[in-house]
């Protein structure tokens, strides 16, 4: 125990790398696309459990209101100052936890966290009915992260506030896949009005993961498919046999989305515009990796002008010398979580400032 | 893992039925009571340990005010800004827990919780009297549970700023049974001038519990001595052989309250005008379940006009045909806790708004 | 169960001794020392992990904008609304977490909380990197503890913002040290000004603790160093063999301190100025208590005049019957640190008031 001190310690911080890997980008998916909060008012006082609720009009003034929220910061009022978010995480969660409750204060808003689920009446055997009957009392707005992806159906139908699904067992996670949303909406503005893009501009997406397993993989497969005429294809990188639910790819294909599966990344990723990786799967109280025989690095055979996303937390499946690269968009995609979310949130309380 | 989109999830939720099971019922209360600060003015800088510490007069205006701040929320100024709530729940809870904190954030306080004994220096074995010294200077009010119901009384001897007890161990809880006060007072605004009740109005009470055992209904016992000129009866129902702890009875009764045990509910229904069923008991780190005999269900032989109250959380007891009858005043009774706990605040910090 | 009430209850809780014990005295201070912010704004946007970093001009200036706040509550404006704090305590902690975000939150600020280690990325292997790229994006400021005293030299490789050590291992703990000095300045304010302390008034400082085991006592020492012309001497008692790391002795020495190890603890008290006591080593997930062999209390022959710190919380080596005497200055040290805290939070984030 004799840490010496750090030179480095005696300077600021280093500011963030603004005008690098997406951070500037929200000015033009501002000026792109104008600014139209009919859609959203459809979503005033609404539960969001689903992808499929969302149109692509929403999504995208959604997307557009969170580009505002992130280039000027400073014009927010804290409109949602005296009303409660409930985070009630049942699941254990940091991430996603700190990402809606930030957005949450960011708006000027108070909250209360559950982070435990053995010190719930939930524990007591209390039925998900009851405990939404109370929460109607106690706050404005409720995100639920449960492993049992009937839990927030169940407390649906005692609740009259607004409930996100914060993730919920193996199904869904659409804020999640909203922020991956607006994170390719920043990087190509003209996806936005998908039927306007030029054949050959139409971008390749490569989803390395499940989507049957992976609930931020269904989510977001959902979301493409609302953009689906300025979609060339989705490939779908996996060794596991049946990659889809039953039905799941029937739906996405109905909606327009051209799918693919493929088992050599490096076969696809020269052709890829996006390159969207995950490993892990939540499956009840653990999780499965899938990651062992995909990983992305400086080394792999990226198209230039590409982008890298990633749900994070990550491990082995992406190498960390792609963090200086211009491929990283995965840190920026993080970073517009909160904003999507704050979006998200302001709509649906009614709260736009 | 196909969950069809319930369209149902398309509609904006519902607003909450106002105008039923007492939801509106606080306007009745408001032009029934004058408002009077000066009994709270008693109460200004006190802890709150028993309910053995408030009159009539008190109870009937924290009601009245509590009335107020659920008539009138937008009137409401934030009168806490600035000021910080500990809540220190030693024993697990999310109910009484969310509640207080609610009732503190709508006044505009700022909010530190534990809620895990073993994060805390107790579990180190520092003393009480110490942990309180440390909490006079970080905060501006406690509120506390424990599994023992001699740690408040430890904690008041190092205190110097107002402590409310959440529930101590097998002993009170005074702001649970506050919260029934105010269900009562609304359904019965009457009985804010028990004096003058006329003895055909007296209320008949029914108590399905162990007041010996239940710390919510040894409070809400010692409550409705103060009211006892308007109430006919209490009657116990139960199937223990000593339901009260020694001198429990004889200390009520020299208070006024007309006290009976009985054991069978469908008997004694017929004739109640107010049922307060309750099935668990809290003893240390566990509790038990007094519950399997005693059930309340819409096919009980419950008297037209009657109201049902329970401190929630429920379990077999009570069943959930009665929850869209009039007799369901329990869901009423939680959300009043809220603004109950309010006046309650207010009043301790003298922050009346 | 049978609690009556003790009549006591219904008197109104004792305000604070202001006059006692040091409360009054920041007052002093702030006559002895002419404000100057200067040297603080070198602090602006700076990690703070050693107390090596801090130069004595900006301790007694965070100092003095300590007893600023201690003296002048109500002039503070919440200059930190609509900033968050980040409070992780992967090591379990109330006392310090309460005192940061006690001190946060009379700023103005809002605060995530995370207390439960397992509840993070961390858990499933996430690297501290990545975790702190997270943070960069959901909050303004970083409190981290962590039982792995490298923990946060791996967080900062990541960090944009500014994080403070809320005790890293057996390494470091500035901010508790923070608030000793604060409480020495409070007691002496002619300390400031060191070089100008005539002989006769040099303080003899007696240290009951291991200073290469306890990371208060370490971040202590390092502060003290800079404040050596005005000491007289350092005395370590201990029983232990090695009390200092390799090289820890030398540097105190090299910045000027006089010190010295003693074991007989009652022959050295009566020369002593200042007598700071601890009897608990942090050690990974544990601690070892090093205070069976030494204790205060009434009985112990301290010099009149002279002052008892402590960090808190205590065990048997600091007796209650010193509470009530005028060498208990621990109390006053407990309720100093939330302000000397906000003065350094203010002054990394540029927002003085």
């Amino acid at each position: 125990m004799n840490n010496k001190l750090d030179p480095q310690l005696t300077q600021p911080v280093a500011e963030p790398p603004l005008d690098t890997q997406g951070f500037e980008r929200p000015r033009d998916l501002m000026q792109e696309v104008p600014e139209d909060l009919v859609p959203l008012l459809e979503l005033v006082h609404r539960p969001v459990v689903s992808a499929r609720q969302f149109s692509r009009e929403q999504l995208v003034q959604l997307c557009r209101l969170a580009a505002r929220y992130e280039t000027q910061p400073h014009l927010i009022s804290r409109p949602l100052t005296g009303k409660i978010l409930i985070s009630a995480f049942y699941e254990p969660s940091t991430r996603t936890r700190l990402s809606f409750e930030s957005a949450w204060h960011r708006l000027g808003g108070d909250i209360m966290s559950i982070t435990d689920p053995a010190t719930t009446g939930i524990a007591k055997g209390e039925s998900l009915y009851d405990v939404a009957e109370m929460l109607n009392h106690y706050g404005d707005l409720v995100v639920l992260r449960d492993t049992d992806d009937r839990a927030i159906y169940e407390m649906l139908e005692g609740l009259r506030i607004p409930i996100v699904n914060g993730g919920n067992g193996v199904d869904e996670h659409p804020t999640k896949a909203m922020a991956d949303v607006y994170t390719m909406l920043k990087w190509r503005p003209a996806l936005a009005a998908p039927g306007s893009v030029a054949e050959a501009d139409k971008v390749r997406i490569c989803i390395i993961g499940v989507p049957g397993r992976m609930r931020t993989v269904r989510s977001l497969l959902l979301f493409l498919s609302r953009f689906a005429p300025g979609i060339a294809e989705v490939v779908i990188v996996t060794d596991v046999d049946q990659p889809f639910d039953p039905g799941q790819r029937e739906e996405l294909e109905e909606a327009g989305l051209v799918l693919r599966v493929a088992d050599d990344l490096d076969r696809e990723l020269p052709q890829m515009d996006v390159v969207y990786i995950n490993a892990i799967a939540w499956v009840g109280d653990s999780f499965e990796n899938h990651g062992a025989r995909y990983r992305l690095s400086a080394a792999s055979p990226l198209k230039p002008g590409a982008i890298v996303m990633h749900p994070l937390a990550r491990g082995d499946e992406l190498d960390r010398d792609l963090d200086g690269t211009p491929f990283n968009w995965y840190f920026a995609q993080a970073r517009g979580a909160v904003f999507v979310r704050m979006a998200l949130l302001a709509a649906l309380l009614k709260s736009f400032n």
